[in-house]
Formats: C-alpha cells, structure tokens, sequence
C-alpha cells in the first residue's frame, strides 16, 4: 500500500492511480506561492498560540522550522513531491520532518480549502502592488513624452481617415486615460482580494477557539470574512482581478496597434529605437515592431483567461469543489503577462521618436481642417447645414484637384461660398485649428500642458 | 439624388446602398435611449445659453421642442426613421421640423461621437439603479429568510459529498455574501460611468466656448472627462459593467444549481411554490423548476456578452470607429438580463420552504461528524493524525456496516480507538457539531443571526 | 384559476406567477421557426397516420388545419400568446381551435423536447443554405476581382512592414482561401445539423410504434438519431455552427481590417464606392468605410455567442434541462449576422476599384526588393548568410539617404559587395520579383491566373 | 556589440534590449516541436536536392547533422538558448556547427514563416492521432458497460426531476454519441490540418525552383496549400481543432456533472473505484471524485483558449504578424488537457460499478411512469389531453399521500378516473415501461443491445 506519504488514506481499500495522482496534483505550478503559504502559517502558528491551542515553545518551534524550508527553497536546496500533491502539503511534510510530531499541530483548526484561499490572495496582493507600480512608471513616462509632444501636430483619426488635426501629446493622454481607470480598477478590486478567508476551515468553520481578526492583522489583511462557506468556494477576487486585467490588456492591444501603423511605411510617424524590434531571417531590411505586436496578440491570452475562469464557476454548488483547482494558472499567466507588457511597455514607451515633419505632412492631407472652415462659415452667419454642404462641395473639389483646402486659392474657395474672405486662410492652419479646442479635454497646447500637470499630481499622491 | 434625410452628403455622388442604409442603421435599438438623448441635448442648449452661443429665445424653443418630442415618443405617436440612421438625427430631424432652423443650432458644439457616448453612461447609470435596488431587495429576501432558519440543520457539502453540517440559514448567507461583492463592484463601475464625455465633439474639443463643467452638472455627472481623444473612443464602462454582471449572473447560477438540487427527488430539501415552476405537456408529473434553470442558463449569455465588447474594442485605432455601434445590443441585452433575473429571484427566494426533516435526515448520513469524532480524539490528547486514522476506519466500518457513526454502539466505536467513551455521543449530534463553530464566519446559529444583524445594518445604510 | 391556456396543469396548486410566465415564455423568439415548426408537425401526422395511430380523415384534417394556421401567419393574421409560452403551443392551440379534438391528437408519440430539437434543425439547415448560396456570390466576386487585378503590383507586409511586392490578385486569392475553409467547414456541420432528433419523445422514446425512418425521409433528414436522451439534450450541431461562424467572421474581419486600412489617405490603396460608406454629421469631409469597419465590430459579436452557447451547455445534467431555451437566440443572432454581412460583402467586393498607381508606388519604397537582391547575391556565389548582411547594410544606407534600393547608383550598391554589378537592377524591378515567384501558391500573374482557374472550377462543381 | 548569434542584424544598430529579447522568445514552449521541425528540415532538404538547389552530399550532410541534433535533443543533451529565439533557429545553429557552411543552405527557398506554420500543423496531426485512439478507447469502454447495464433501471431526468424510467445502459449510450459526433469532427478538422504551408516562403512564395508536391509527399500532407499569403497567416485549423475540442471538454464535463451526482450520498447511485477519488485532509470520511471534478472544471481551460485564438487572429492584416507567436501556448495545452482527460476516463469509465438496487428504488419514486399512465388512458379511449388532467391529478394525491402511483390501491386510482382497471399495473412496472420504447434510440433493453452492435460495428472500421 503505497498511500502512506498521504494524509488521508483511512477509509481507503487502494491507493491513488499513479496517472490519477500525477493527473490531480497541482505541485507543480501552486508552489509558487511558497512564500504565501509559509508566511500564511506563520501567523495561523502565532494566533494558535495566542489563543492557548499551541504553546510558545511549539509556536517557536514551528517558525523555526518554517523559516528553514523557507530558505531551502529559496537556496533551490527544496525538493517537490508530486505525491505530496500541492504547495501546502509538501511544506507541511518537510516542517514535519525536520521539527517532527509538533509539525502535525500547524494544522490544527484550518483545512487545505482555507490555507489555499488565503494563499492566493496574499501571493495576488503581492503581484497587484508589483502590476501597480510598473503602471504607474508607464504612465509616468507618457506624461513625459506627452509634455514633449504637446506642440507636435498630427492628423486625428475617426473611421482611420484624417478627421482634424491633434497634437500628438493629447493623443498620448489619451492612453494615459485609459491606464488611469485600469490603476482605479486595480486598487477597488485589492480591496475585494485583500478579506481573510483563513478560519473557515474544510467550509463551516473550526470547533477551536481562533482569532480571526488577529491572524488577519498579522497578515495585513483588511479584515476576515464573513461566511465559511463562501470563504472557501469564493473565486471572484481572481475573476475582478482578470475582468481588470483584461481591460488593460485591451488598452495596450490599442495602443499597440497605433504603434504598429505609425511605424509603418505609409504612416512613418515615429521611430521604434532598434533595441525593441527584431529582423527578419529572410527579408534583409526588416525592422519589426515585435513588442507592440507580441502586447497586442497577448490581450487573446487574456480574455481567454478570463473566461476560463468564469466558466469554471458556472453552476458550482458550494462549497469547495476540486474544479476550483484550475483557478491557478490562468491567474498566474495573467499576472506574468501583465508584469511582462507592463514593463515592456513602460521600458519602450519614453524611448519613442516623433517624426515631426511626416505627421504635420499628414495633417496637412485629409482636408483635415474642413470643420474649420465650416465653423468659419457659421461665424459669418451661414446656418451649419448649409456650411457643411458648402464644405463638403469644396472637398469633392479638392480630390478632383488634389488640393487640400489650404492650397486651394480664394477664388477657387469663393466658388462654393461667396462668404468666404481673405481670413479663412488663418482658420485653415494647423495652429490655428489645434489651439481653438481649447477646453477641458481639449487638443490645445496649453490643455495638454494643463492636463499633464494635473494628472502629474495625481500620480504624485499614490 | 435621395440623400436628402442626410446631414453629411455634400461630398458624396451617389446615395447610400438600400441594403447598406439598413445594414448600417442603429435606430432599432438605440431609440430606447431616447429619454437620455432628450436629457442631453436639453443640457446641452442651456450651456450654449449659458455661454451666449444660443439666445434664451433660441434655448426656449429648443426646450419646448424637445418635450414635445419626448411626449410624443412615449405617447406611441413618433414615427422612426431608418433613413435617419439612429436616436439622435431622428430626435434632431423632428426637433427641426417642429421648430424651424433653430432646431438646426443645437448640434453645435457636439458630434453624435461625444452625443452617443453620453447617452449611452446617462442610460447605463439609471439603469444600474434600478438593477441595485433589486439586488438589495434579494439580498434583504435572503436575510429574512436565513433569520429563520438559523437553526435548521442540513449537510454541508464539498465535492458535492457530505462534509460537515451546517445550517441552512449559514449557506444562505454564502449567497448573501456573494451579492454583497456583487453591489460593491457594481458601485465601483457606476463611478467610471458617470463621467461625462460631452464636449469632446468629433474627436479633439470644439472651437465653441464651451462649459463642461456646467452641463455636467445639469446631468449629475460627477465630473467632464479629461481627454477628447479617450472620451469618444472607451467603452470600458460598458465591458467593466458586464464583467460585474458577468459575476453577478455567475452567483445566481451557483444558487440555481443548489436550489435544482434541492428540489429533486433525491434532495428534497426544498419546495419552490407551484408559481415559479412549470409542467410538461407529456409528462404529468412533472413540476419542473424553471426559474432557476433559466437563470442558470443565462449565465452564458452575459459571459457571451462581455467577450463580444472585449473584442469589439480590442486593437481598436483611436478614436471613434464605426466597430462601436456594436456596443449597445450586448450592453442592453445584459441589462434586461439583469433585471429579470434579479426580479424573479427577488420574487422566489422568500417564497422557498425548506423541508427540515429531509434535511435533517441528509445530516445525520454521510458521517457528517467524522470531523467532530477526531477533534474528540484530539481533545483527548490523540494526535490529529492517528485521529484522522483511527476515524477513517471508523467510516470505512460505518459504510460496511451501512451504520452511521452515531449510530453505532459504543462497542463498536472502541473497536478502532479505546480512548472513545461514552461521552463521545453528545459530539456526534448534528446540533452540537454546529453550535461548536462558533466564531465570526462560523456556522453556529448564534454566529448566523449575528451575521444577519450586521447584514441588516449595511443594508439600512445604503 | 388562470391556467386554463396551459397543458399542463393537472398536478398544479396555484397559477404560474405572471412575470415568471413572461421570463421564462420563448414565443418572441422561436415564432421565426414556425414554418418548420409546421413542417415538422406535418410529416409527424403523416408518419402516424402510415402506421396506425391516426386514421387517414385525422391525418387529412391535420395537415389542412395546419396549413391554414401556416397561410394565416404569413399573412401576419396570427395573434401569438405569451401564455401559450412558445411556438409550439401557439400552433397545436390553433389547429386544434380550427380542427376541434383531432388537434390533441398531433402531439402523440412526441413531445416539445424532441420538437424544438426538430425544429432548430430544420430551420439551421434552411438558413445554413442562404449562408452557402452567398458565400459563394462572395467567392465569385473575389475570383473575378483577383483575375482583373493578377498584375496589379502592390507591397506585400509582414508586421505591417513592407516585406515583398505581391499582386493584388494573389492578395485577394488569400481571402478566397480562407472562404474556401469556411464553405468545407459548414458543410462538414451540416452533415451534424441534418440528423432528426424527433421520436425522442420526452427523453427515453415512445411506446407507440413509429416509424422514425419514414419521418426522417419526408423531412429530408439523413437518418434518425441514435440515442433518446442525447437527442433532446444535444446542441452541438448549433455551437459547431456557431464555431465555424466564428471563423468565417474572423476573416471577414480580417479583410475588413484591411479594407480600412487601404482606404485610409496614409495607403490609399482602393475606393469604395460612396453607397457602401457613411459621412459625419460634423466633419464635412469624412467618408467613412462604415461597411468593413461594421463587419469588424460584428465579429466580436459572434465569438460571444459561442462562448455563451459553450457557457450554457457546461455540466449540464441529462437530459432537456429548462437552460437549452437560451439555445436560440444566440443562434439566431449569428445567423442573422452572417447572412448580413456576406450579403453586404458580396456586393461591395466586386465595386472595389484599385489605385495602381498608389500601390506601385508604395511597393517601390520600403526596400520590397531587399531580398531579391540577397537571392542575387547568393546566385553569384555569396553565402546567405552573409548576403543577408551585405543587403542589411544597404538597407541601413538608404534609410540614411532616403533612397530605395533600385535608386541607388551602382556605385553606391557596390560600396557593400563587389559582386554587384549591372545586371543587378532587373532583380530589383517589381516585375521581376513577382515574376519569379512562379510555383503553385507563389505570387507570380501566371499562378494567380491558375489559380483563379482552379478556384472556378471548385465553384463550378458545388 | 551582442547580436553576433542572430541571424538579422545587418541593419540594426543596437543589440535587443535584453529583457525584449526574453519576452519575445519562444523556444521555451516551441521546443516541444523539435522533432517536426527536424522532419520538416529534413523533407525540405531532400526536395532541394531533388530539384538541384542542394548536391546530393550536402543533402546527406544535412541529414546527418539533423539526425544527431534530434538524437542529442533525444538524449536531453541539447542546450537551448533563448538568444537564438525559438526552435527553428537553436536546431538551425547547431546543425551548422556539427556541419559547417552546408548548415546554412537549409533555410535556401524558406522563411520561419512557413516553416513555424509547417511544424504546428505536423505536431497537430501527431497529437491529434493519440487523441484519436484514446476516444475510441474510451468509447468502447462505454459500449461494454452499456451492454453490461442494458438491462439496469434508473430514473430518466429532465430539469433534474424524475421524468421516466431509462437503462443505465441507455444513458451511457447517450456519451457515446455525444464523443462519436467529437470523433467525427475530429476527423474533419484533421483533414484541414494536414495541408502543407511550406514554399509559401516569406509570403510571397520563393524564387528557387521548388517542387512542393514532392515534399508535401514525403511528409504525408494531403496536398500543398493554394496562396502564399494565406499559408503563413492561416491559423485556422488550431482554432477548429479547439472548437472541437472544446464540444469534446463540455462533454465530459456533463458526464463528470452526472457522476459527481451520482456518487453523492443523495444518488448513491455507482461507486467509483478508490484510485479515482482522493481524501480530505480534515475530515476523515470523505472521498471525492476529484478526476470527474477536474475533467469538468478543465472544460473552462479549453473553452478559454478557444476565446484567446479567436481573440488573437481578430482583424489581423495579412501576412504574418509577431502576434502570432501567441498561437502555441494554448494549442499545447488544449492538446494536453484533452489527452490526460481522455485518459483519466478511458481508464475510469470501465472500473465504474453500478449500485442497481439504488437506482431501481429512484426508479419507482417521482412518479417516473404518470406517463405510461396517461398512455393507458389513450389506450382506453380518453383524450390525451384528458388523460393528462387525471393523472396530473393522481399525482397531487400521491403527493399529498407520499405513494408512487404503483403503490395506490386500485380504488384509490379510480378516484380519478373509473377507466382504470386491474390491468393498470402491468403498465405502472419499471420493466414494462422502458420495454415499451421499442423504436431505434428508445430506452428499451433491446434497443440499447442492438445499438452497442451498431456502435462496435463503427469502431471496427476505423
């Protein structure tokens, strides 16, 4: 009978299918969580022996011990046993081990379907702060480079056809609006992880006397939660966690797919610096932006996540289930591709060049400025629809002619609107055009500078 | 030439395709935005008032327009239009009809981009109330009822075998818990969607001298956006509300598949009342429990739902798209899900009988104690693993003898350890295994009807 | 007692509560199946009827009651009941109104389990045909295109950099091939869709003596269904569909993407013609490609149908659980969404007009031809590897000069290698490379007249 | 200067950023394919020796080298370096340095484009026939426990209530179609998969003079592909084959579903072997059905990979982009999931014992033959529709009673209808319920004989 490295084997009459037990054991990825679980334990060990369950010299005696196969691990010294099944029992078998029957104590009052909630919020807290801060040195770096670009003129895009000219700064902004609500998002979900499920033991609580607002102090959690049942079969925190995760993983997959078409041939508005791009092994001339591409295809990644996730909820009856098992690796694989686009992002983002003369060529095509000219009219007393009719007759003009509406002459303007002066040619510059939106949330120069520097002291008050 | 219905056909040399026009169109489904529409552009004429782009003449006019519009939509009496495309040039086109050129004035300063985007957030956020008011009236219906039946005692499961028992009043407040989560994250959205995007016009702000500050004000927004860019382009709102729908509907399914159980034959531990059931035309029997099943099922459509805006929005070019129509049939459609849901479980959930005796008797199978008898065997100085050992052989004898473990002699249970005595009968009894976990979380029906206190208290504080 | 309208209330102690009665009736939706529906019924009269059950009088009465209740509802004169629940209750209810007490005897032997499951198939299987019939017309007009255009030269991308000239004709035989896999995919589902679930009755069958094999062959079904309880829980054949559906708008997306990219004034590769495209309300000079950029969005709306289809079935207990009513709307959206954007595609495809000139030109920049000139290289005996090099370092020069590799001097080409010489421009004209790309699936004009050719006759033979 | 082991450089002026060069890498998933790209490289070899690009004696050269790299890789000898990227290119390298010069000639007429394409589709095939055999494996352990179990009565559900009696038999019947329409698509899929990109090159297709009929030959694909572009962008077979997939999962997640059910204490109705289940390591009576728990919690994993692909290749332009890098992780671990799921229930399904007596007792509750009842009545002349109220109200009695309609004593029948008569209990037995769905797919012993000889005659000819 082989089940003795298990600590449930009682009422079996045969131990575990060798391909069953591989097949079920989640060693492989949850001891990642190490640090969690032990750290986890620790406290458990401290309010046990605050309540009386433990005496000091076993609560020092379990520290001791913990703390050893703490820094075995982390010395690579530690040896995982897929027959010991997860991250939990493998640790509590080499405290055993090394500390001998005190060992078995460390459980007292808590089940695996507990010890594993806790875990994974404190191994998901600590990533989030890690996520946070790599965002925050994103959005840091768009700040800067929106300050630069502020002045910079571009053609803005609906339909990816030129609709009026923006700054390229205010374009950056843009993104950093979209991290702005994802940091937001991130920091109300923390608040959903950041509850104590350790007390609700297998799912109905424990016969012993815990503490549940110590061990929750002791672990900076913000308090313990309120059903046991729902403490070991709630999964939301990862769910909100990935829903989050993947709204900035759609925000980068968009910016991402700018940066692709402005480092194209037929945009040609900024420069990758070569460091973040690779060649081809067939096409000498190759530089391709694989950073942008790679963020981009991850966002798939993500959602898929996410509604793994979701799916494996679905119907579960309480309490804990084994489904639950496969909560992990989405989970982990979306933290890593969030620390890895985050910083990757946050590495290139500064490093970008304009090229300042192609993206002001563009703006200058498109007609981009054909609003201006219709709000010209407006002002001299023409009624919107009728001025929009005139403009749009002007710009039928224009493809015929390939003139934008600057490079028409007066005459040529006059043709549709004797309302037209000499002083339309001022509404139609690129300046001119930008400056006008001069607004909260507008494009103007001086709005991108005033929204940099509000949004500076925003990211100072973190 | 049959353009005319249209306000952008100046450049244009040949009409919209039939097919296209309807392909392309949005009025079907975005005129139930209609009252917000109105809303918005009432607002919006008392800023271009306020700013001195309109007359007070000209506001008025457009005020008494507009209600007339409105009254005449709710009255059934408004004839919508296709070839006006969507909500707002049918609103604008009776606007003008009824009023004359002015009606023609109150699109300056705006875009439908900028239009669309705030009536979708000023829909959304009354919707959203509607949607909370119901979840605290299911969530109150759930307090009552686990107030009284606090102490009935039924098997809790996990892995859908008995595992410890627990009151029926604690599970229910699982599901509470659950809901709990559910009203916060939706509070939390409802801050990011009420943020107005009005004023970012096309894409990049107006020359006009706005105020944003004052028409957000006028529609309870709790601030202007930041970037025009960002402000025509983010749907986030729409996917972060049906992330938290998508939880929501995941909770509801949980609870669907408990009550589906309990309803059945081998359960029984529940009656839903003959009104939320149905029959079969074939079967005479049956009375089948429908409400949960549906329920349950439209979990699916809500996670269909969010990966349909995930996508729509993925890799999406700045800023505004014509991809975007597409938000509003998933958004609208979780919506009513939502509401429907929520009501029929609202409805239902007070309205539930447990069968005690049944569930009773469920606890008393499946050695529901076995927890209880190695925490005896603990107190009595065994270590928690012999204890573990020595109940398993206990259960593996119980499942032999087809004998529960309080109901074996005293004889028999010391075959396994002779540490048991005769006063292990007093922790083998179902009311003494739950009044035992008797800390916050626990399942002790003291502990349930201080959670419910609590409960109530949150609740009277919304 | 209001439940007089339903069949099923002989067990039932209280009326269904009328929300509930409107949350859980399916008639909004499943009245489009009707003409199945009666189909359906139809040849079920007929089948009883040859095996005794119903006599020759009965089955007469039967069918012409049933037609009229068809000719009634085409008319629009049938007035549906949400208290009848769903289509099938709505009919049997007429006919027998018409027909008197012969109309309860249709329902014998059968059950609306077996029904619905008919009915969907059925009418799958009549939309699946409209949904081939245009994806065909789509193909046709994408050979007829690629034929026109097999020498049209335009730059072939790779991460959206210039990579190599292909054809434009090539170009569009990619879409065409990617068709060709969506029409063998919903073929290879058809054969699933086309199996005739009805004889299943409730779950486990009937005890009258049908005859399954006549029924299915009046419906023109390839056989009955193999198993009872399958039968009435299968909805694989509507997610298969809707799977492939997924692909086939993933492509379309993909070409739309495209689409909107070339009309943009940065490629300015093609026009649409006006009637597929949209203007703006504010900016007089905007012509939007709404049609692609639709078509793009609409994609992210059929992924989520899948998803919620797949969500729905998960776990589901055998056999008809009350979730499978949420199998059709979903369904039905994607049927809707594929013949609409098909049918608009089918018509915008072949209305596309190429900008040569615009093409030329860009595949003249970008250094297509850089790999040309390493094959040169390595034709004259230089190694790969070190070609590669070679024509790296030109490509860096001429980005430094602005100068593309055919408008270098030959002095300037021979700084990197000695081994260029005169007859190197013939490798770097567009022609050229295309020209030598002359395998099957190559790009060269003679293989994608070929391929146009083979493609036809694909067509030919369906 | 650090680019000295990649292949591009010639154009760059800086090395990739190091962390870049780590998040862009992916040999550390794509080496598992190593030994199809060895076969690839191999075939591509030959076919260039064949046609007159390689000598004989570099071809043996090449083949040599090759073979000594898969058998040092064999040996886990091999060194992977993440500098060199991926598989292609690490197996490249060392093959040049056992060779020489010769080494680099492989990649003559090739791109990674293809080639990545190539090798994903010939690691497919190869997991996809062990996929293969392990469902039919599974599937004939399901027609031998079907045969064993023709004759054992169950209760029949729907909506989880007792509808009718089934076999168990029956039931089982039910998963063996469900996983035969799997196998069928299966196949389908495979025959997209098994097409040949290679000679698409790049994108554009190769100048040399390649005969990819020859290799397509050699490496078992049934034809090479038909257009460049669309060799190396297609991923469509990884997404079909998750689709498939994904109806596989979600068919062994209802299974799971019904045997978690079924080894509840409240079904008892089979017993799985202890080598199935695991413990708990609190509480000491429990074993869980973990493989059946984890086989349908892995059914979120593979539908949300399904969502990544499709997510992934949404609007991609043509031809390749880095994104698609992201197209292996979750097709391995699709491949994965499906074969250890398979797997696990090949070798389970067989070792599953039923509990007959449990079942029979199930049986005889719920009111399982109302319907049998009802048809007795039609039998004697009453309406169905009659015949349905009366046994509707029997039934209300029964319940009120708590006695099965078998249980009632005849007069307490006739209550309700005096049509009744002693004969009504032949029609009330289990037996001689499902007896009487004599029809192909009912429920009857004899049916469900002949449809295992059906089913063993299909599996034979495969």
């Amino acid at each position: 009978m082989s089940n003795t490295n298990q600590q449930w084997g009682g009422r079996f009459s045969e131990a575990t299918d060798a391909f069953v037990a591989r097949f079920t054991a989640s060693v492989d990825f949850d001891q990642r969580m190490y640090r969690q679980d032990i750290q986890g334990s620790m406290a458990h060990a401290k309010m046990l022996a605050k309540v009386g369950v433990l005496t000091e010299e076993e609560r020092d005696a379990i520290l001791g011990g913990l703390q050893e196969v703490m820094d075995e691990i982390e010395r690579g010294d530690f040896e995982w046993s897929v027959a010991l099944e997860d991250v939990h029992m493998n640790i509590e078998a080499a405290l055993t081990q090394k500390i001998g029957i005190t060992g078995k104590k460390l459980h007292t009052g808590r089940s695996r379907n507990d010890q594993v909630a806790t875990d994974i919020r404190l191994y998901l807290r600590d990533e989030m702060k890690v996520i946070l801060g790599e965002l925050t040195r994103l959005q840091q770096g768009l700040l800067d480079v929106a300050e630069r670009e502020a002045d910079t003129i571009m053609p803005g895009f609906t339909h990816l056809q030129t609709a009026q000219p923006v700054t390229f700064g205010h374009h950056l902004l843009a993104w950093f609006e979209m991290l702005e609500r994802d940091h937001g998002r991130l920091l109300d979900c923390l608040k959903r992880v950041n509850i104590m499920p350790l007390g609700a033991a297998a799912l109905a609580g424990t016969t012993y006397p815990i503490d549940r607002a110590y061990t929750a102090e002791l672990l900076g959690f913000e308090r313990p939660s309120e059903n046991s049942l729902d403490s070991v079969s709630d999964r939301d925190f990862a769910i909100e966690f990935c829903a989050a995760a993947s709204l900035l993983m759609t925000h980068l997959s968009r910016a991402s797919e700018e940066l692709v078409l402005w480092t194209s041939a037929q945009f040609d508005f900024i420069d990758l610096p070569d460091r973040f791009c690779t060649g081809s092994s067939i096409m000498p001339q190759k530089k391709n932006p694989d950073v942008p591409e790679l963020v981009r295809g991850k966002s798939g990644r993500v959602n898929g996540h996410l509604i793994s996730l979701l799916t494996l909820m679905k119907s579960q009856p309480l309490a804990y289930n084994k489904d639950n098992q496969e909560d992990k690796e989405p989970l982990f694989d979306v933290i890593d591709t969030l620390q890895g686009c985050l910083r990757a992002y946050a590495d290139m983002i500064p490093a970008i060049t304009s090229k300042k003369e192609n993206m002001r060529e563009a703006a200058l095509r498109g007609f981009s400025t054909a609003t201006d000219l219709a709000d010209y009219l407006v002002r001299k007393g023409v009624a919107f629809r009728d001025a929009h009719e005139i403009v749009g007759k002007s710009v039928a003009y224009g493809i015929e002619q390939s003139k934008d509406l600057g490079e028409m002459e007066l005459a040529e303007l006059q043709q549709f609107s004797d309302t037209i002066e000499a002083d339309v040619f001022e509404v139609l510059t690129l300046e001119g055009s930008v400056a006008a939106r001069d607004h909260i949330g507008g494009t103007a120069p001086d709005q991108v500078r005033a929204a940099v520097g509000r949004a500076r002291e925003v990211l100072a008050a973190r």
